[in-house]
């Protein structure tokens, strides 16, 4: 298409959207989003700051919203899916590394003694992750993430774990976009890991993904410049650094914040302290038969002082059996 | 005119131009271009990977241009801005702090002995740095950076600093953009420093600034959340730590690079390695009278290796004095 045509489109797509805004697009745009305060809380909070001649008006430029990933888009109990990767890694790895077979918490893995691998905390969890997602080129290591997750299934739902994501955020994240937001994922997550998938599962492109970085160094390998991931953390994205991750990469203050656990209290508390309307919400995960319930003493995804504040500090408690309709995406 | 509106009628002379005619937009797009070897590589490497029958087609996806900013998009010479701007603060905040009347490179600073200043070396500006770019908040320094820079003019040209920009890199950015690129600053300079202008001065969002940056707190203050900028380096984003800042930041491979020095030589690199066609350029600053002329010798944006290298690796060296028909937006 020739580029007056492209151009051409594109403006009328503008005016189409523009002519279709307003209360017909509120009325269909969240389908499994079950009708109650969550689901009305949105809505009006959409209509609210875009509407330009309210009080709440905010510009297109400043819809900054920003989403948690694990537990808040995508499934993560009984583990998160970036720690099941590691630890396959570490099996398809293992005759590469005969030094795992004595040594800890390689050996507790290998020999399928997760009590063992447990046991070794923090400390033990992070020798893995480095492991599996350093030593190797930027483009390399997209490359095993991608095929890692177009193979591996969510053992409950028997899904590929890019599919086992929240319908009801997929379509608020396209609402929010039909409405001039920028959408942006802020997670503790890795940020590479989930860059390899976040436009394909989410339309969020891989520049308004915010997660936890390992440094990465410039090399010349072979003649060909590349990037090469090194055994140390850079930044760690979660609680307190997920507002720094925030400023370091968008360097806006979102004005609507998503999350799930008590990790997003501090993202959700910086977006609600500007000025103007905001919204701050949270994924409750109450539904142990179409997907898991858990909260205060849960090992991942713990969600015990938000809840306890989240009325006194206006946050949305979304309680997943009662407000949305269907969880994941027909198959 | 004020640059916004500068911005706004560069690209509606593009948005014009593609309306009348498809032929007529490589024609009139970028008339403070002369005709050239330099405006004709642009023009067809952005017709090459926009024509979607062509076998140099990339998806707008990944239309990433990155540039780096000082000398690139606006004046360096003789000093970087930022470095000047650091020096004013250490003047207006001497009177809080009266142990630089003692301390270098304060005390030299104070009495205007910049020999002395300049012989503390990057110590010594790291010191200075530090002392004006940190333990304020960040919504503090944004607004103390946007008012210096609203009121303190380029000495040689009398002109804000944000008007010392370069009309036909104005002009190239609108004609990417028009042509579906997303467009980065990618700068030595502080992230947040940029970011306090970026928009406003180039079109640019903050999210889309990638830079220097100093390790950042998140702390509860008054009761309200903010952000402290600490006294300590989190990235330095030059030279080699162009394209980790890419990866870092945009986590997609530019496939446009524009710089100025041997800085800029590595994200250049990085940028022409990918696969399918890549356009890496270098400005010139050859022309005394408008501008400056400056290069192998020069304290600032030195431009040595990459002259020496350019014909080899298939650089675009444009040449200031021959390929810009203007400098500078007309006042």
């Amino acid at each position: 298409m020739e580029i007056k045509h492209r151009i051409a489109s594109a403006l009328l797509a503008v005016l189409m959207a523009a002519l279709v805004s307003g209360n017909a697009a509120a009325k269909d745009t969240l389908p499994s989003w079950n009708d109650g305060p969550a689901k009305k809380a949105i809505l009006e909070f959409v209509a609210a700051v875009t509407n330009k001649n309210g009080k709440d008006y905010v510009a297109p430029a400043d819809r900054i919203a920003t989403f948690d990933n694990d537990g808040t888009l995508w499934v993560e109990y009984p583990m998160y899916t970036q720690v099941l990767f590691a630890f396959d890694r570490v099996k398809k790895l293992a005759a590469q590394h005969p030094e795992w077979k004595t040594q800890q918490p390689f050996k507790a893995l290998l020999e399928g003694d997760m009590k063992t691998v447990g046991a070794s905390g923090m400390k033990g969890l992070m020798e893995i992750v480095m492991a599996t997602h350093s030593g190797m080129t930027a483009a390399e290591f997209e490359n095993t993430v991608s095929d890692w997750l177009a193979t591996h299934k969510q053992p409950k739902f028997k899904r590929l774990y890019t599919e086992s994501v929240y319908q009801p955020q997929l379509e608020l994240l396209a609402y929010l976009r039909a409405n001039g937001f920028k959408t942006f994922i802020v997670s503790g997550g890795g940020i590479a890991f989930m860059r390899a998938i976040s436009q394909k599962t989410y339309g969020i492109p891989p520049q308004q993904v915010v997660g936890s970085s390992i440094v990465t160094k410039f090399q010349i390998k072979d003649g060909k410049p590349v990037l090469v991931r090194m055994p140390k953390i850079d930044f760690v994205n979660d609680k307190a650094g997920k507002p720094v991750g925030i400023y370091q990469h968008i360097g806006r203050r979102p004005i609507l914040a998503f999350g799930n656990s008590d990790s997003d209290m501090q993202m959700i508390e910086y977006a609600m302290a500007g000025k103007g309307r905001r919204l701050g919400l949270f994924v409750h995960h109450t539904d142990g038969t179409r997907e898991y319930a858990y909260d205060r003493k849960s090992h991942v995804g713990t969600l015990d002082k938000a809840l306890d504040q989240a009325d006194a500090r206006g946050w949305i408690i979304v309680d997943m059996k009662k407000d949305w309709k269907d969880v994941f995406p027909a198959k």
